[in-house]
């Protein structure tokens, strides 16, 4: 199978994933006794989840495309270690769903909220860091890694997994702070390209992306 | 990064946003007390909501294609202003769905919600407007603007924010005139081209679209 | 523009609208007092229209590509077209999860809801006759029709329509029977293709579609 | 018709219906009695559901372009035995969800539940066979097969249903059982891939998928 069919199918479940998250931002008609303004108050946690979780699958969207445009064959193994990472991705609107009703309580449903947002994070991490070490094993890349640059992109790949693991710790002590970290998680991943090619370990904003 | 990912991209959010707008259109069955008639009756904030939203989103994809198929290529800023704009898009079925339950109602909720809805549009076209101002100074685009040529395009490009605006402040004041205000926006944008190269400045209903 | 990115934002939309219509089907879970096989039983309406909605729908995304393959330039008017003939696609499953709720109530409520799924299907119909007649008229096909082939297919086109105005007109008498119609409209169009280039005016099953 | 539309529009399909899989997992919010960690521990059959069908729709997607790859042209009977194969699909969330709701039950309806989320899978297996058999019958394939490799592709092509057969009397007696069953057949076709091609009957995990 070349990409481009895996590429097709995961571009149309991560575009119904990252849509579906919008379906947590609801509100409760006129006549239920507080005004919009309240609601919209009150759900504040439902829009912080969806800005977390709209940025953290966009951003799975960009590496994934950046990553699958440099692999040349797929074998079996990838196919389904993107299955998997697919399978966590539509994990995501639940996880956050679930960690928006949960976030402002404070006691321990708040705290398994969170775990599991971040573990649904780290599980998708790892599978997708999975994809990387094997492709570069099976030398399924277009341009080929040196050894020296495959670690260190490696070492980037997976950075973002040593964060969710530390979120997933945090989660145990305080919601809010654990989903503050997943945030900066994506955050650096918008300004730190992670190298899925090895001319792209020093990239400006004017280099074709 | 070629355009074509990030245009498939692009279209599944967009695809699945439109098709979401639907399931704001919702009725009670039999042994509910009223007719289906009635319902659909006193509904009639949805339909509404659903063929301007539904316009709207319909015009960000003519306008998103016939922009990025001048575009050559894509760089990491333009790629996040993409992903911002589909941030606003996804929002659109939500801010719909509040604007359609508070319309007619005429308190301070009304007009909270007709303004969210606008600015979820403002916010939508200012993102748009970044990519193509930001394609333009970077000179990303297939078929280059002249100065003057770029003036009036950003011009035509900008014209639905301004309308936006007046509509959040008019939202202040009545929520389905602001509707009405939006409406008006993408009938604009139905027989008013935007210019996404220099020569379509001039255009008749028979030209290649 | 080409053909090519109206068909994948079209094909999209279609894939979703015809996906949702299987969130009709629900049950309610054990201890709400009926069994599982009654509940089926009595949903029976949902489980038809989810049929006919289906084959619907699926018909035409089947005309919708056999017709734009011989389409060679998109103007203005057809992507508006198109797109109005997408907005009835989108409320095909409100107005089918409608008619499944009132279906076999028998009253009034019932006429109206047949009657508005028919006029659904009769505006996608008229919609998508116009988007014939326009490529025809403009000369947008890549296959030219002669005068008397082009006068054949439109009426081949239009018969679905026709039998949707019955529908309508019998919906104000018997909702099951309007269904039923809609029903073999769609068997119709299974068998017998509709011509959407000269040489498919006649055509066995061992033809390429 | 080519094979690339009808594989965007299945690809599509299958995409929304994998992510509607997700819809199927809620928790109530805080102040409902119960803990978090008591919803999630109740809750498993729809996390056991999830997986079972998330795995099943992934390798129907990866055989379903298994096969077309190799497939050269597609007929009308082709492409209505495909909208039959993506009918059962897009069932696959209802039937997955209603047997997570009465999983546990240990009655009729349970055992009714099962009955019908392995039948969907049967119809689906068997509207995927027809479409195997009925390519190899009129030569459709690319690389045609000879008699001894198309009876023992058949063959594997059909292991799963003789297996859903056996999975839908199970489910007569234990719900549970038959989806063990259900995961076993998605397991095997993991690791036995479907002959889709003449060369594909001895493979390794570093082939080309």
């Amino acid at each position: 199978m070349g990409t481009d069919r895996l590429e097709a199918f995961s571009d149309g479940v991560m575009a119904v994933a990252i849509t579906l998250l919008a379906l947590n931002l609801t509100v409760l008609g006129p006549h239920h006794g507080s005004t919009l303004a309240s609601q919209l108050h009150s759900r504040w946690p439902a829009f912080a989840g969806y800005l977390v979780s709209f940025l953290t699958i966009g951003i799975i969207w960009v590496n994934h495309h950046n990553l699958f445009k440099n692999i040349e064959v797929i074998d079996r193994t990838l196919l389904f270690a993107n299955l998997a990472l697919l399978f966590f991705v539509v994990l995501i609107p639940f996880t956050t769903s679930t960690l928006a009703q949960y976030l402002t309580v404070g006691d321990a449903s708040a705290h398994l909220a969170a775990a599991l947002y971040c573990a649904t994070l780290l599980a998708m991490g790892l599978s997708f860091a999975f994809v990387f070490v094997w492709s570069i094993r099976r030398g399924l890349f277009r341009v080929k890694f040196s050894r020296d640059e495959a670690r260190q992109a490696a070492w980037r790949f997976g950075a973002g997994n040593v964060a969710y693991v530390v979120a997933i710790l945090v989660a145990l002590v305080s919601a809010p702070v654990a989903l503050v970290i997943t945030f900066l998680v994506a955050l650096y991943y918008v300004f730190e390209r992670t190298a899925t090619s090895p001319n792209t370990s020093t990239s400006t904003s004017t280099d074709s992306a």
